[in-house]
């Protein structure tokens, strides 16, 4: 069947794949500095965010997504203070990491405000931390902040971007990696999305084998679902400084999440057979 | 964007959810006795097997599903030596069951001949080892079967049909579940397709009543990544006649598997937080 133009579709002729959501209306679309901004009112997947036409997130599965790129990191490390968020413009992510008080400061930088600016009038729920006096929002290109700050500064640094393609393509590649490394403290840590296990496992293992070349000690690949993304099998890979054994998440929280819980951090860290196979050859 | 002629498009008013997959050509249509079975060449999921206008599978992603809904519950039984597959048609779950040495008889009930004659045609990777001396495969109706079966001769049943409407309708409630339960033996054990954890949460709850109301001690969930089902995200509920802890899965495999692992055995398992509570509730 062809779907009429109540449907919001994304279609990639390279992965052979769509994704539609049934909207009621489109709220919302400008083009900033940067990208197309739309927001759609869905019928049960609540708002939906895109950035040129690609879903950024919609409210009802959001929460997998930010849950899982930001607690297992941090549990992992277990002594996180300082936090770099690089992109994230929506929030979520911001939010998340202020869920846990012993975190001092979070800097977020994207290079959109107008992202920020329309999740604040579409998506209330996701910058309800953002007046949290640990937070601070720059709007400035992520690579350019990384070169410039001081070495030793942040005990994580957590890259939500879009995909390798556009405004997000120098957040993947050695350079950027070798930049974070530099900023990273001892015991130091960084996650990143990297996309889905089963079409970009080829991207997958470039990013392992780019973290390693940077000088990070240690990769870990992270999977989870994510019904509004390519696939609906997502993925998140923490580059670890030092080669320590990771930390374990408490047994249970202090705070409200939807996904995580201290047995799905275990869980994520597993790997199917085939990606243990690619992860292994790489 | 609305997909033209060249994209399968499954969609559901009722999720508000669509999928689409970018085809080459249409390889076979036919309508059974029961149900319209359909076959189409993807541009990159490989074959595509479709029953009412439903995803049933596609060469690319069904090794997750057939793999989850057998060896988990294979090796949490530990002694399983008779098994019963309801559905299934395809045969993929009669393969990786018969990968099993120690199983030593499979039977296979699928009302519809029809779907293991075109999956023989068309999918012969899913029907290689339908020649096993151990495989039995039965074209007749479950529920009747179940009713006829002698009691306790069953080690695992597994319940592997298409979604709770149509002709699988009679196979997701608590008089089928009774039967089940009566011809498991000892220890024995079922494991039933239980759809989306996001999208069907109030089913896998109420399925998970009904198993307790028919007289099985235990439920446990299972989730996977299954993206050509809709949110990309599936379950199965093993449901264990007695309540005793589950077998551990050896350390190695003593044959080939791409997603199942010990590990992912064990992160199947584990529950995200929102489900927690809904399980934890009814």
């Amino acid at each position: 069947m062809v779907l009429d133009g109540s449907w919001y579709t994304e279609s990639s002729d390279e992965l052979g794949l769509g994704f539609s959501l049934r909207i009621k209306e489109k709220l919302h679309e400008e083009v900033s500095d940067y990208q197309t901004i739309a927001v759609y009112e869905t019928e049960t997947f609540g708002r939906l965010l895109t950035i040129d036409g690609l879903v950024m997130l919609t409210d009802r599965d959001n929460f997998v997504y930010h849950e899982m790129m930001t607690h297992p990191a941090i549990f992992s490390h277990g002594h996180v203070k300082h936090v770099v968020v690089i992109g994230g413009g929506d929030c979520g992510t911001l939010r998340e990491v202020l869920k846990h008080p012993a975190i001092e400061s979070v800097t977020q930088i994207d290079i959109d405000e107008r992202v920020t600016r329309v999740s604040e009038q579409y998506f209330p729920q996701l910058v309800d931390s953002n007046d949290d006096p640990r937070a601070q929002l720059a709007f400035e290109d992520g690579v350019a902040w990384m070169q410039n700050a001081a070495a030793g500064s942040v005990d994580l640094i957590i890259i939500d971007s879009t995909d390798p393609i556009g405004p997000a393509e120098g957040l993947f590649n050695e350079a950027f990696y070798r930049q974070c490394h530099r900023v990273l403290a001892e015991h130091g840590m960084l996650v990143q999305q990297s996309e889905s296990p089963l079409a970009h496992s080829t991207l997958i293992a470039e990013m392992h084998a780019g973290f390693a070349r940077a000088g990070f000690a240690a990769t870990h690949l992270m999977s989870f679902p994510l019904p509004s993304y390519p696939t609906g099998w997502w993925s998140a890979t923490l580059a670890a400084r030092d080669d320590l054994a990771l930390a374990m998440p408490t047994e249970t929280l202090d705070f409200h999440t939807d996904y995580y819980t201290p047995a799905m951090h275990h869980a994520a860290f597993a790997q199917p057979a085939f990606m243990q196979r690619i992860l292994a050859a790489s």
